[in-house]
């Protein structure tokens, strides 16, 4: 990198970008339809891997994510072996039945719920926080927090992508991060963030399968829009 | 809810979701082309606050993100007004002037970089963690990421949809988010999470601002595709 080319200001010199090109309402659409059919799946077809130029696809529309001062913390592994599925059901269930005693009076009913594909999904991939590189730009003041958020952006870009080539995918989060850091053998400092379940599935569910099988509803949008609650000053003083 | 109604065996029942509508290719393309085009942007063309309608449309998009255990953790507050962005503003410039000492002989460059355009931009919003609601599901074993997680995948679903407007997004994480939570008055609990700088821009960049800088290169997909390190368990043994 050559320092020396930096623009001096940036705010004023827009035209070295180039206008980027539009997006018309035929693709604005599809978006749109895509978020809203996007589903947590826990129902798979099982069958073959997937053809590795999907899989690349994918990967390639999670990478292209954002990330706080372009730090890119995730990684990615492809678990998809019999033998990493039978090493990995296992953590998973001991949480399965932690959470169901840690639920208390509706331990029960969670445990009668399918949260996992584990074994059934075509691809099996994990998604870890690489050991901390030091980045302050944008994170100084929350460091954790922004790693993670730039890993979440780069699952959700990689869940809207398998959505699109109507595939699921379901995102499980059961399982002791450390325990499962050392299963996979991860350097210091790396943090498991999610087994990523993905392939084929029987169908996508029309609502999220938690509220499908009568576990929690949705609440509306209106109810997540706040107004600031201290009174703004008045004008002028 | 009622819970006598839950399926008792709910990985046998699948025809009860009824089957999935298909994206076809040419939704594929644009969902890849949208991810593609999105970009973190700091340079904004001031204006109009845009339509309601178009803003619900967006917030829409952002609601309809996946949540672990349906917690939806995210609240959106709109702080477009110039008297909101003239008290917000101040707290970023501290955070950046702090992030230029931190990053010792690199502070110099950093500050000749713009790293928001909270002045500028069309509509400001904060996106907001809610008070913890006590959702074991899914994160019993780690609480605060897994909702950072969800709170994440909504920015990433506003930035794509904000994207498929021809609008830009900027996500500014330079704050303290104590100071910041008690300017907007949050409730015990609440932690902001990001300032969102959204509405019309003189051009996308091309690359990552940060990259077309100078500052950082982002890295190839190969990179970040980890091999398990630990030896496979001989088959059979």
């Amino acid at each position: 990198m050559c320092y020396n080319d930096l623009p001096r200001n940036l705010e004023n010199s827009m035209e070295q970008f180039g206008s980027g090109p539009l997006v018309d309402e035929a693709e604005r659409t599809a978006l749109y339809r895509i978020i809203a059919l996007r589903r947590d799946c826990r129902h798979f077809t099982p069958g073959s891997p997937l053809a590795n130029a999907q899989l690349e696809r994918l990967l390639h529309a999670a990478h292209q994510a954002p990330s706080v001062g372009l730090m890119q913390p995730w990684r990615f592994m492809r678990l998809s072996t019999p033998e990493w599925r039978a090493r990995l059901a296992p953590l998973v269930e001991a949480e399965r039945q932690a959470t169901a005693q840690a639920l208390g009076e509706r331990g029960a009913e969670f445990l009668r719920l399918k949260v996992e594909g584990i074994r059934d999904c075509a691809e099996l991939l994990a998604i870890i926080l690489a050991p901390d590189d030091g980045t302050i730009f944008g994170r100084r003041s929350m460091p954790r927090e922004m790693a993670w958020a730039s890993a979440a952006c780069a699952v959700q870009n990689l869940w809207l992508a398998a959505r699109a080539e109507n595939l699921g995918l379901g995102w499980v989060s059961m399982f002791d991060p450390d325990a499962l850091a050392q299963e996979l053998g991860l350097p210091a400092g790396a943090t498991p963030f999610g087994l990523l379940c993905l392939g084929p599935v029987p169908a996508f569910y029309e609502a999220p399968m938690l509220e499908q099988a009568g576990w929690r509803k949705r609440s509306p949008l209106h109810e997540f829009l706040w107004e600031p609650s201290r009174p703004l000053p008045t004008p002028g003083s």
